[in-house]
């Protein structure tokens, strides 16, 4: 959710023009996206987000993300795709920052998870594993399991207002996990991010997957864990949604007896990078931002139940 | 700016059918409006803006707005109007909220004001005013002067990091202008928000004039004041926008010889209005609200320079 940034009329103008595309009849701040300033626009008979990076995105790794979409859309997933320039160029400057003009979804994001939408996503995610089995570049997950002891560590000290030991336990954990964590498991680009905000549904199915600025080269299996996490109804352990997500997943992807094994494994620690990203967005606040901070608590609470109950999630689909 | 509130897909197409509409094929948050959540809404082939009333708004003034809104439209200006469901309501609930659906304006906000555009703003404004000389509803006020002593007092302790004294200052010059404030100038409905970002441009000409819920009946002059500051660059004394709508104002309706002497004051009122309202924000900030909140040192600047130089906004419109 962000609107980081004001862009001028004519500043717009400009910018549409060297797509060769008329002044904008529409342009509004959209409330999508946690890292970027995103914007509805339409021309004449044109619809389209644009998308201004802000500091949190680092620029060189701009290529990657808009190749990556490319890619996607090119092996025919619905995606959203930079569009080029009248120089063939995806990437401009428009006030001060980043821009990238990306092709309009229509669609509607599931405020509520359901079982049926959930094995559409993970239908979705397989075949965004496979669709980029062939993409040759690749970005290194800065957010992995040696970045959550460093996070841990840091944020240790401020974590007992979430209970007594809370910090002493998300240290141990992310020991564990990290001493635990998997090397000989299929890698690939994962989306890191497959929240339902970031699939896209007309008519019952998937229209739209959007949002591409964690994707990284990890393990394919982390991916799908990420993504069960991110179904399930926040505050709650009702696996319904997750398990429905796997199962769309193994439709099309079915994973390896190491995958599956690992999987609470994968399961905790995908609790874990969100509890430490929520923990330390909570912490550090900007004033005066737009950023809506998500609780940290839900993800503590999947956490101990990926720990206490390992099976609960990832039960064999049926 | 605002999204508080999310709305499920099953929820929305139900509301939707109450307007004999099909499901959303696009639904998105958009940063409109300070008070309200609201959401851009497509269906097969129209759409329109959602706005759910969150709670800072009185669900008892709902219907004096939206009444308002239509009359506006009516009498042939561009505004954005309520559309009625198959009862012929303009309210309805939708995720607990009152919510009403609002025709969708093209157009786009000028987000650096220039002389032209703050011309035409002002035109709109005298063109506000006129058609609501027949709309018989009334609405106090509550942000008037009464309030401003009030606030003052109560915001005083916690205004000295803006500059020693300023605490004191603000008391001073809220009684000061509560004690000059008029009483005998034309009355009718103000928009009384009338920004930049309330007014959308399509091809160099006014095409909406959105966010009608500060309207209320007052002192006409007062809105133009109002309007005079909120198109002034924040942070700058450069009266070039203000007095191009002044302009603009007074070739549809040219003020009275008392609204004339009383600008100055309306204007330091004004800002103080603003003033206020963005510090008491600025220090009652809710966590996790998505509210942008707006520097209220602008204001202070204006007022003192409304103050010290009160001719310099006020002269007479060329």
């Amino acid at each position: 959710m962000a609107v980081y940034t004001h862009v001028d009329d004519d500043a717009l103008a400009d910018f549409l023009a060297c797509y060769n595309l008329p002044p904008a009849t529409t342009f509004k701040g959209i409330a999508e996206g946690v890292e970027n300033s995103n914007f509805f626009v339409e021309t004449a008979d044109r619809r389209f987000i644009l998308t201004l990076y802000e500091k949190r995105v680092d620029a060189a790794d701009l290529p990657f993300f808009l190749a990556l979409m490319r890619h996607v859309v090119r092996a025919g997933l619905p995606a959203a795709a930079p569009v080029s320039d009248e120089n063939g160029d995806y990437l401009q400057q428009l006030a001060g920052r980043p821009a990238a003009l990306i092709s309009f979804l229509d669609g509607t994001s599931p405020a509520e998870p359901s079982a049926d939408k959930a094995y559409k996503a993970g239908v979705a995610l397989a075949q965004l594993h496979n669709a980029t089995g062939d993409f040759v570049r690749t970005r290194p997950n800065a957010l992995g399991p040696r970045m959550w002891t460093l996070m841990a560590h840091r944020l240790s000290p401020r974590l007992d207002h979430l209970g007594t030991g809370t910090g002493k336990e998300i240290i141990e954990r992310a020991a564990f996990v990290r001493s635990q964590w998997p090397s000989d498991l299929p890698t690939g680009i994962i989306h890191a991010d497959l929240f339902p905000d970031n699939v896209l549904f007309l008519d019952g199915q998937v229209s739209g997957l959007i949002d591409f600025y964690f994707a990284c080269t990890d393990l394919l299996a982390y991916d799908l864990a990420i993504s069960m996490n991110a179904w399930t109804p926040e505050g709650s352990a009702d696996p319904t949604c997750a398990l429905a997500l796997r199962r769309g997943y193994e439709s099309i992807r079915p994973l390896t007896p190491k995958e599956a094994d690992a999987l609470p494994l994968l399961l905790e620690g995908a609790a874990l990078r969100f509890f430490l990203t929520r923990a330390h967005d909570a912490l550090h606040q900007i004033p005066g931002s737009l950023v809506r901070i998500k609780d940290p608590r839900p993800y503590l609470m999947l956490m101990r139940q990926h720990r206490e109950a390992p099976t609960r999630f990832a039960e064999m689909a049926g």
